[in-house]
């Protein structure tokens, strides 16, 4: 018998080959419920771990927490149970006046350090083709509109995406930093998509992330609160119908 | 009336000028059992806050999850409600043959890079003088041995702290971290001092970390279960301790 | 009157919205064999250049000399031309047992360093989604098989390449460079594509690349002449075909 | 029978196991003034080394030069020697109008480069915890008041401690230097204190560094002359008083 | 038999000691129309090479296309066959109104980083002082005047010498190089001399650089065509009287 | 009536337009016992000044202590007083069996850090041209042979340049540093030459080394101490009749 892993306490018996990520273990809470026959796996620190079944399909939701450095253990805990494919479901900070977006991005800009003790910056924080294609399919079936702009991932989010008490005392330009990221074409932020993606290639499994952009730089916009509980339930629709999909065209290949 | 910060959802008045770092949310309902009066502020993401009395002296419990990014969202947040006072309570892997010991940093190595968000990294993560001493102080009090050796704090536990599945895909050196840490005489690792640490100073502040060593290098030796629990009643107790001899000093001083 | 480019010495009118760039400047002659009613642009330095139709199609080919800086001149020349769509057209050093095989990457590593001359390197050299897909469809029409990978980009071949008279009086692991890619899961290599994506992304642009592994590390094996030269005529035709097809698409979606 | 160091030129019989560094070759004239039964070990280039005795204790008084490089070579040959506590004893250039203050900082920021020769700059330049105690008592017991904030040490005087012909015609910021600094809360400069404390910390002994702010940023204002000596005079005594007060703790640890 | 190389398509036996190298194809060919028995070598990408005599010295002229990489690969196969003087025949931007001055550079500051894939940044590529020493008089002889000022390589034509369509849509400021360049000395710009000079050095042969200030920066003045004609023939003269006269002093020499 | 300078207290009317700087203070002693009509200037620190006359010139004599930080000092006072033409006198470790040989180096590789601070790493430190060719002709005036090489200048003596006690504790591979820098050509180490060097480009003066390789690598061997005497009068004599020669020569020009 396997031994359960360190943080996630899970097994590979636990773990279905399709896995969702998500930042805050509350909202795993939340997607859960569009599952079946659903089974805690474990409830530790920021992780927590169910496995059900969506259309008949076995699928793992987990949380990340927030960052970099605790989304690295919950991808490499996966990836020891078996997971064959991550998708990351998030929320991102749009730069774009792309409120309410969903957002599924060709690829991350790697500003967070975690994935640099993987590979070196220049490596590309790529999203899998053949999944940004289905996860873009998924959202038109599910009536959105979808964008494959790049997001750009970092470490501090009072350094670079809101300004705050420290920020001030030491004078650092946080505004200046939605401006520099717009000149490259960035379409939002996020604190964890570039360890998702880098990871993914480095284990040779597919992964991508579905994003809804929930609020616009610095917060000075938001999605009103009844709209975005159903949004972020549309979100997790997406990105299970688009698995089952995923699983569909993978089962007809074989 | 003032707002609540974004991720702990905390107001000033909720939130005593002492404040314990925890980063498994669990443990921090561990260490309320030793308060008084303890009332929850707030419950999100991996961000449990409660705010209780020891010994007549007002201090606030928070988690801060895994890794720098997510810790430093937890110290930023505390700085806007008024907090003076930072001790992160933690546990750290051993690399000098120091399972069991009580290690009070003099200061951390900033390889985890949120910090260098902030400040290149050549600026030191020193803890304050003055708490180091007093919790040196509490350690003997509690019968127990500290250290102040110098701890290494970094953003990949897979990478530089216990090898995976990927780590021997990637043919990654994760053993050859420790035998390169012990030439600098480093302590132990963890994934959170070097950013509260640096904070502090930032901050203008008092910070300090007070660890116990619980595992040594690689996971190769663990404290036994049991005995585990009681030391980190005792880490606990040390810090709490700890506060309230400072706050006597500092009433002392005014 | 517009003035003309100062290196490929073009204007807007001559150059058409879709544009192949290839390396070598004689490969320029051979593709435009494939065309219909072609206007030589101008032959400047490694810039050869020249407008014609392919199925009615109006499309650009121009040569790029070897190398990121040059590459980047021509990037820039034709987007000042007025260029919408840009694609890489060319050979590389396959890392994966894949000689033959028809490469369209969805992003390049950047070791190459022109490119960062305009973004750091955390920045990903991510093609264009939509081309992509097309590319993929056009190499199945024509009774090939595609992959997606990762290819890295770099400015030394004969320091990352190929091993040399110099590489080896200094000593050089010119071979420790696979195995390092390697372990990456990079495809293959090539010294353009870095530029010609990173570029694409911050234009605005659609830019893909599509090659063919002509050589295998350190130049082990090689394509045999007469079939390399049949391959090459059906890497510009798969080329020509997605241009066609992609306008067929965006043409409906008017 | 051993042979000399090669720049100190000093043997271990000569070498104390107390050393104090001063930048300034003459200054280690003066506070042997305060030692009995002084002996010359070596006058070598910028390094003037005496052993004698002060309450009985045994120590020596060594010169380091301007600079890290210079100052690494003394702590090296001293470590040869048998070295086991060092002190720094020099000057520093306040940032807090903090002028005629007796600074013995927690740590140093490592702007100088000469220690990240031996480990990266996020190694942190940490004074050691026990010797900042008693040299902060000493400081009292002097009725001097004693700060332990950090200092930033750097390879540049002119570049970034006072502006000088070069600096202007080049349009170098060097005043942009101190309003930086002032941001991290850093006390004072000094352009050696980050190589004793990172070498004290990786040879495993005690170290630290006991300052007066003789100067504020770019000399706007000094301490009058007069003044500056009886206050060195005193700084050298502090130093002295705290090595016997150590001497007198660790005797009484044995 | 030997093999030819890769991309020069040269055989040892083809090539002499002598090489010149310039970035233009076209100008290849007008530089050997003074010589005498010319051989044409190769013509393949953008390397044409061609071996003849001047005053009955063996000279081989060659072009490395536009940026470090393929110079480097030019500089690599040459000394693949033998070469043992290079000599890099181009034109230059002058930042200093120097505008038809004929630059003899006793260095290059290496931003272009095709030679640091050789050998870190902080290794100077300077050219040969015999060689530089022989040049001056040549110039001289040609009734021309010359300076040794420093040059600086780039690997971004349209980051840092001229501005662009792309340059402006991302707000880059590529007038800043030059002030920026012109508070270190720098004489002038250039794409391949880092490269050249920095092989050389690493190859142990002789190399320098002879260069004609045909521009200012940015482009805002030139040399008139007609002028220009004429002086990029004495250019080509002065190399050539150059290598004769360094090939007649080292015969004495033996 | 101007200020003396800081350190080096000297004043413009004390300064001759020529100096000569020495790393070791004693070695400036013995310099001047070549000259006439000597004035002290100032003995501070590790700086001991003199202006004397050779065959009628006027020249300066001064020390700069060990290490780039105090070497630029030196240069920046010394420009401040109006030097115009400056020449390193000193010793090198020569790493290519050319012990007792006069290395006028053409340039500095820049391992040491001080003159990063002033310009990147990518700035050659290369030697004026005109003052290396006269010193050419003076080492051969002198009977003695000269070469051109190329020089490494560090900040860490004994991580660089010999083992020591803590090289052996921390396990650092001095000796790797000689083996590394001999595959590129580096004909020896020193650690002032990269900031003279570097500061003379940069101040628009003339500025050069001339140096004796009086030790091998890891001081495997050295010159016999009665011969090192001789040969370094000889260095003095070299540098002085240098300085004259080039007197004459730009009076000629005049």
């Amino acid at each position: 018998m396997s031994k359960p892993t360190l943080y996630l306490q899970s097994k590979p018996e636990d773990i279905a080959k399709y896995v969702i990520f998500s930042g805050d273990p509350r909202r795993v809470e939340k997607i859960i419920t569009q599952l079946e026959n659903v089974t805690e796996v474990s409830v530790n620190r920021e992780y927590h771990t169910y496995t059900g079944f969506y259309q008949g399909v076995r699928i793992t939701v987990t949380s990340t927490g927030i960052g970099g450095p605790s989304a690295a253990i919950a991808m490499e805990e996966m990836y020891e149970c078996g997971m064959e494919v991550a998708v990351r479901l998030g929320t991102v900070m749009g730069l774009k006046d792309n409120l309410g977006h969903f957002i599924i991005p060709s690829a991350a800009m790697r500003w967070e350090s975690t994935s640099k003790e993987y590979v070196d910056a220049s490596f590309p924080a790529v999203a899998n083709h053949e999944l940004v294609e289905i996860m873009n399919e998924s959202v038109a079936h599910n009536n959105r509109v979808s964008e494959n702009g790049i997001v750009c991932s970092t470490d501090g989010y009072y350094t670079q995406m809101k300004e705050s008490r420290l920020s001030k005392k030491m004078g650092t330009d946080v505004l200046g930093t939605f401006s520099g990221l717009q000149k490259y074409n960035i379409a939002g932020m996020d604190m964890e998509s570039g360890v998702v993606l880098t990871l993914g290639n480095l284990m040779d499994i597919k992964a991508c992330t579905v994003t809804l952009a929930t609020v616009l730089d610095n917060l000075k916009e938001e999605i009103p609160h009844e709209e975005r509980i159903e949004e972020e339930r549309i979100l997790a629709k997406i990105v299970l119908d688009g698995l089952v999909a995923y699983d569909k065209k993978e089962k007809q290949n074989d």
